[in-house]
């Protein structure tokens, strides 16, 4: 049996019954995670646009919720929609081993179809952890040298995607290998979007949600795909990677739960920036600082974060800001938290701006070494008083050695939701009560003024 | 203006009127040819697994024509449906230079949008010359290494789609770049399948189809893509091609019509096998010779004709007996063509089998060197009465300097069209003599009992 026929097999059989409680906990939180993030879509122009364009090419009705628009379609369509929308906030999910973003490309064709069969509960996240331990197996196992050209939530997202629909639809362990092969065989997503800020972004996820679901529907159908797609001698990694690694595929399958490994974002930035603003919210804390009292800021940093970060000196859009580790630093100086609203209002003004010309990074080899497995931040702060601290967080904020609590889950959720006008307050903070006994739905419904 | 941008440009702004006469001619031919090809699918059970999941998906009704089964959807449903089914019978034409079979991935997207915006038969065509140029194009420019890993009929023709389906739409320029990237980032395809014989040829077809058409319909609505999708930092040809040449996508455009190099396929066999059948027919003919008359036949060829045929010895069924030079010399030394009847009705008669095991392959340093540009076509024949015969033809049957006149076309589209019961004999005729007048319809409309 190859790597790739165990990793199907695998995710064929998955039952509920089979994963451990903390696993459980942990894809239920994820699963209110991403809640919050899709409907952090509504509003944004890139995901209208799928959206208008999918659902004039669907049906007009049908059993599956677009939680932008609260329409119902077919799932293939409802799983682009919500695809497109649930990583445009950039607050969804990620694994740092990988660095692919499981929510956006899993629960949108698992909701979507769960809600089509009438799964229940139980199944739709045992379905689940099928994606988000395929995906992330998949992230892995393409390597650093397919996430330099190629967008890894596009790609290993569409094997994700596939193996979550494919194991609600009972796929035998053959046609779960022959749904991995029509995804593998359709999975995209180049980078080259970035340099001109163009909005492929919401297309690869949705792209991956559509073409995975659509991979296991026609293996349930008797199509076939490649027997090994991922590890041929003419498959993915032959043609979009230099340093695969076969052993990640079926690395500990039913012992590490690569579910559980699954990080939070805390802070409405780019992960880059978030371990050294949580380094520098403990020195701060520690040390009793206020903003006035910082005089410069050194992030001691790996390469990746200088690669992304480096070039954005003058933030002049809020997206833009996101990616400005200045910004970020002196949004948390002020506010603790540097999420979706201190963004909007508070990424020019004078007093962010002052810290923000105050902040640089510096390549950190004990932090570039322990990268992507860990993300350590490191800060040194020089005060106004002629101290310099040193501050360090062996964890952001949301990682699983510092995750967040339910009740702070809760919160990031319906804020998310509430936004972009995606819900009411009373609307989010129903649905999100109710998502959390989704263990106990009978049936899935509507997540938004539907539930069991 | 990078070349991207000028292969953008051309396509968008490419209209009818200034298209040379015998451009326009051989895009009739094709369209003709691709019709039959379309219907031809009918029958065909991974076709009818991506028309199932994707009727099940789209609407009840709409504009667009689905060929396979008479009913009518919305046009990107109509162009998975009918990208899945033209590419099934091997019968559709190819490019030699860019080995790209346009047909499949621009006539069925360009149909689709032609009957659902009510385009003229001259739009349609311009259009489709639009995605010939563009996908022939992308096909060069990825190179030999791409296609060793790649299916560039999926790949170039993700981009292939989104011009035509982008000139119909009429895309500015900037537009026409931002389907290209859009296409080009969800274009996908591999090899891989090939090994065991899977279904995903058919997905391919159908997946470039959609995502081009997607790519186009969303560039109109003002979504964006990257700038440089071929020749980025981060674009195709850094992630799926070592030998990609950037002066291959905007090669003499408006001087050099690509379109015209395109050829039809005579035999319904992998075209490795046409040139040395041609010449085997060539030697028989200007001999008188029978099939009794011949002891051995050395076929003289090129690499990637061994790599491909080669391991094929004992063909088991119909459709790898094409992939068998020795059943195809077989065929065509009995019937002077090889075609589906000739196929199915006598791959394994003990006539074909006794001359299938007479016929060798040696690789042939000029054909070799030839190839892709050029498919020479050279044999040896060894007589009964002792004779050693050699044959060759400059260009199999169907290349542009030996194509198919339209009296043949009109047969081989009919054949195709009824031999798997996708039309009577008098729809498709009724059908094909339409088409033949398609510059003079004011709207396009059911290519199948419908017309202008």
């Amino acid at each position: 049996m190859t790597a790739t026929q165990d990793l199907a097999r695998f995710a064929a059989e998955l039952k509920f019954e089979a994963i451990p409680a903390d696993v459980v906990a942990k894809i239920e939180d994820l699963l209110v995670d991403w809640f919050g993030s899709a409907l952090a879509g509504h509003g944004s122009r890139p995901v209208a646009s799928i959206t208008k364009f999918a659902l004039s090419q669907g049906p007009a009705d049908g059993p599956s919720e677009v939680m932008t628009t609260r329409g119902s379609t077919s799932p293939y369509v409802a799983a682009m929609c919500n695809g497109a929308a649930s990583h445009v906030a950039e607050q969804d999910d990620v694994h740092n081993g990988s660095v692919f973003h499981p929510a956006t490309v899993v629960f949108s064709p698992a909701v979507a179809v769960a809600q089509a069969i009438g799964a229940s509960g139980k199944q739709l996240l045992a379905a689940s952890v099928a994606g988000y331990e395929v995906g992330i197996r998949v992230g892995e196992f393409l390597g650093r040298s397919h996430y330099r050209i190629f967008h890894t939530t596009g790609t290993a997202g569409t094997l994700a995607s596939a193996a979550a629909v494919g194991n609600l639809l009972g796929l035998s362990p053959e046609q779960m290998n022959h749904a991995l092969g029509s995804a593998g065989t359709t999975a995209a997503g180049l980078w080259e979007f970035l340099r001109t800020a163009a909005d492929s972004k919401q297309l690869h996820t949705a792209h991956a949600s559509g073409a995975g679901l659509m991979a296991a529907y026609l293996a349930k159908d008797g199509f076939t795909g490649a027997a090994d797609i991922l590890d041929g001698l003419q498959g993915m990694a032959k043609g979009m990677s230099t340093d695969s690694d076969v052993s990640k595929l079926n690395d500990r399958l039913g012992t590490r739960w690569a579910t559980v490994e699954t990080s939070f974002k805390y802070h409405a930035s780019c992960r880059h920036t978030h371990p050294a603003a949580d380094a520098l919210l403990k020195v701060m804390k520690d040390n009793a600082l206020k903003i006035d009292d910082i005089v410069k800021v050194t992030t001691r940093v790996h390469q990746g974060a200088i690669d992304v970060l480096g070039p954005v000196v003058n933030p002049s859009t809020v997206h833009q800001s996101k990616f400005s580790m200045g910004t970020v630093l002196a949004l948390v100086a002020q506010y603790e938290h540097a999420g979706l609203a201190e963004f909007d209002d508070h990424f020019q003004a004078a007093p962010t701006v002052a810290l923000r010309d105050k902040v640089e990074m510096v390549l950190d080899p004990e932090v570039d070494g322990a990268y992507p497995a860990r993300w350590i931040g490191k800060v040194t702060v020089q005060t106004a008083d002629g101290r310099t601290l040193d501050g360090r967080v062996d964890e952001p904020k949301g990682d699983p050695g510092n995750t967040l609590s339910r009740d702070e889950i809760t919160q990031k959720a319906i804020r998310l939701a509430t936004y972009s006008q995606g819900a009411t307050e009373a609307e989010a903070t129903a649905a999100v009560a109710a998502l959390w006994n989704i263990a106990s739905w009978p049936r899935v419904g509507k997540l938004i003024g539907g539930g069991a």
